[in-house]
């Protein structure tokens, strides 16, 4: 039962809004990139990563680029432990790549953390409590200043330890549950632990920001951000990190929004894994980056690879609508959309254009390694003429003309809608063959010969039903005779009306494709294609063809 | 291969930004709603709906309060021409409900269209042409000028067509690709529609500016949104509307944000089915109203149904993490998530609370007939005592004690982490049973006589392996006393630590769990259950299952 009286506001407004980055237009930089798969997206799997799974993914978020990668929370997983204790004993971190641990503030667990990561090149030290309201009533049943003083004793031994071990560490501090929380006390937080760590320009720290659980719109979010981010303290020496959830289906434009706000840094996951509704996807930011010309500093130019990784370790599917990566996300079935997107391609093509700006495609599917036949129009019985000329056109190369694409557009269309069944390439192929290619029942042109005159004169040997007739006509062209010799044969006059032609191959050996299109005796129209080595016999068979398609 | 330089901007921004808009921070009413699934989702599957399927989706559509449906574009597909003769000549379209049919600004199509819709109580004529740069450039080869006359002639069409015919027609006119056209044009052309159309306060005109390809961040939309809603003529009589795709993971964002900035009416799918990446999803929109507090004006009550509908006639499936209607959405694996749900459903029910704030869960998932105990604490490697803890008390009413859930909670981690699963409760409960509840091996207690005096004075007939002996002692209550009995037959001494106990059903026929932990002779804890009709027998088994434990 839905009752809307059970539910308020439960987010928290900053007390002061300037909103600066509402006047911002888009994304100029790539952020800091921190991918969060190995920890919050393997911790929300039904089934979490084995230790060889875990290793298969590391190695595809090093491939795609990320620099700071989440590895686990090891002090409360064993496959976590072993996972960061077997990365960093086989030298298996890059050295421009930084590895992430996350710990509660909780003195044993600290400690443990410490031990995990000894050894490390370099390690964020990621230490968080929670501060909604929700959390210090109906969990901790601490107040503010306890809460406060949590994370502020956090610190403290985080700090010292980091003194006592040997390595290179950096250090991140959320507030947990930071969108449930007042941004006045997140703040006043933050700040606290930021004087206990002192950070300066050379050895900064991350204050992040987390949308635990997605509560307001992403505009209050972003206010939010720009609120923290003009009061922090040591400012300068804070690199300031967002890591949205995405409950209210925004993770996306939280994020986005954030960037223009202040953000610094975004905590994300490959097709928005993660707890319930996911984390925002690292994909989807970066793409959209990337779509407004941006270099987002991760290469997903393999998408079908990462795709087929993710599966495999995850468990996970990949909705045929995510974003950049789904198998629908390029598709065009309708009618409509075919043809803007057939006109758009071949102006591209003809105008030699470099920028990208295909109608209903954001992006050049190749960038993503996706193609254009298999992809992008797909043919059912939404679809139209345009995308099926063009996909007979681009998989097989046969260029009809205008008329003859409605007709053929039609007779698609039919077969798919009685077939209840999507048509692939091939099928359109066998439909174009089937009806119109080289039709020769129930009449045949055997052969043809041509003395030139004034006019052309045509000698042809033809068949019709089981009968072969010789006959002799003229015309102002050798078509038009063969044309005029075949309507003495016949029992119903025609008249010839378009007439195409083109090579089908390049070189010496290609072969010619004719289609004729003939105005019947009622009124209605017939179509015809031809093939040969040999562009005469190709437009005669286009011509039978068409009078044995009346 | 990824080229950041082939893109740039390929959106318009308004010329003037007043950002009213972002200094709201919720939406206070449901918008109009009218779902395009019956079109826009249509076209956009791999097999499009046969008309049964079309029907069955459309009384969904019914059962959650859409009172705006756009049917179809019959002038276009033969089903949906059919479908549309279906439901108006047998009478399916409720009073209150309006049915809504596309069409481009092309003349027959338009007088097609007309003929498709006689004899709807009411219907809304949807008439769009595309106004895009990129379409204007590449597919129309018109100007900008031209491009305004074909919604005018459109428009001047639809107007003389809608006194010809009878019927009770309302109007919408979309700007196709509106987010790749310049917002002043965009307006200039719906402004020349709404002078032909001439909308009154009593026959309002919808004016419809989609997001036809996402091309911008969010709050550029809204000030786009805003832009028009100041700037349309009759503005009083037009109802502005908003039909957002989600190319760039934002539509949800675009909607909402629209809404704030002025737009009174949503296009939307449900589980964001459409075109691509697909329409904005309505049930996301509709529960973030509702999460807000405010009545969305649909029903997604009975969300299991609605999932099980739109996957048989879409052929599509339900992503599992899909805001509100995954079937992750509400799922905590990790610790420290289930504990803070545990204690937060525990603090509602003791404090009675009718507003719903429980941490990490955004609404109650009793509101769309999801349960608890299956949907929200799922147990596997990742999870905590806490949730444990939990699942067991839930679904089988055993209360241990804190400590003991911890030592649970490593047992069932454990099995879960060894058989790579997810566990269900009844396999937690079966871990329980085998591990603390009723063990009788090696130690069994077959009877127990007490009297009662200063001390508690117990016989004890008990086995031991294979011998049973029969033993006195004494103790300051009946468990000691037995325990102290126990103590003289068996080689190893330990201390009775922790003892509770509680009735497992309500009446008089109830059961009796109890909890002991001894310590050992070693240090180290050891835990029991015992479950019997008499309190002092189940107190008995308990504490033999923890010896037996040792």
């Amino acid at each position: 039962m839905m009752d809307a009286s059970k539910y308020s506001i439960g987010y928290y407004a900053p007390p002061v809004n300037e909103y600066r980055w509402v006047k911002k237009d888009h994304i100029e930089k790539a952020p800091i990139w921190c991918s969060v798969d190995l920890r919050d997206g393997n911790q929300s799997l039904v089934i979490p990563m084995s230790l060889s799974e875990k290793l298969k993914f590391y190695q595809l978020l090093l491939e795609i680029g990320f620099k700071e990668i989440e590895v686990g929370f090891p002090a409360a997983s064993e496959t976590e432990y072993e996972f960061l204790r077997t990365i960093i004993e086989n030298d298996m971190i890059p050295s421009d790549v930084t590895v992430q641990v996350l710990t509660q503030c909780r003195d044993h667990i600290i400690r443990k953390t410490f031990e995990a990561v000894k050894g490390a090149p370099r390690a964020i030290i990621h230490f968080y409590n929670s501060t909604s309201v929700a959390q210090r009533e109906q969990v901790f049943k601490k107040s503010k200043e306890e809460i406060k003083q949590i994370a502020v004793e956090g610190a403290k031994l985080v700090k010292k330890l980091s003194e006592e071990y040997e390595g290179n560490f950096l250090f991140e501090y959320s507030p947990e549950s930071f969108t449930g929380t007042e941004p006045e006390y997140a703040l006043e937080v933050c700040n606290a632990v930021l004087d206990v760590m002192q950070p300066t320009i050379d050895r900064p720290m991350i204050i992040n920001l987390p949308v635990t659980v997605e509560m307001s719109m992403p505009h209050i979010y972003a206010n939010q951000i720009e609120y923290c981010s003009d009061r922090l303290h040591y400012r300068d020496a804070v690199i300031l990190s967002t890591h949205p959830h995405n409950d209210r289906g925004t993770g996306v434009a939280d994020t986005e929004l954030a960037l223009l706000a202040g953000a610094q840094r975004v905590e994300c996951c490959l097709f928005g894994n993660g707890e319930r509704t996911g984390n925002v996807d690292a994909i989807t930011l970066a793409m959209n980056m990337y779509s407004h010309g941006v270099d987002p500093k991760l290469d997903f130019s393999n998408m079908p690879h990462i795709c087929e990784v993710y599966e495999e370790v995850t468990r996970m599917n990949v909705s045929c609508r995510q974003p950049y990566a789904g198998s629908l996300v390029f598709a065009a079935f309708s009618g409509s959309h075919q043809d803007a997107i057939a006109k758009g391609m071949n102006y591209r093509e003809e105008n030699h254009l470099h920028k990208w700006n295909v109608p209903y495609l954001p992006i050049d599917p190749h960038d993503v390694s996706r193609e254009y036949d298999a992809d992008v129009i797909r043919i059912n019985s939404q679809s139209g003429k345009g995308g099926i000329g063009y996909i007979l056109e681009k998989s097989y190369g046969y260029v009809m003309p205008a008329k003859m694409r409605e007709d053929f557009g039609y007779r698609v269309k039919d077969v798919s809608d009685k077939s209840h069944a999507e048509l692939k390439p091939d099928e359109i192929y066998s439909i174009f063959k089937e009806e119109y290619l080289n039709v020769s029942r129930p009449v045949e042109v055997l052969e043809a010969h041509f003395v030139q005159g004034d006019e052309i004169e045509a000698h042809v040997i033809a068949r019709f039903g089981n009968q072969v007739h010789q006959i002799y006509d003229k015309g102002n062209g050798r078509l038009d005779a063969v044309s005029n010799a075949l309507k003495q044969m016949l029992p119903n006059s025609f008249s010839l009306e378009t007439y195409s032609e083109h090579s089908l191959d390049d070189g010496s050996h290609s072969r010619a494709a004719s289609y004729v299109g003939i105005v019947c005796e009622d009124g209605h129209r017939a179509w015809g294609a031809g093939e040969d080595t040999d562009i005469i016999r190709a437009g005669i068979k286009a011509l039978v063809s068409a009078i044995n398609n009346q």
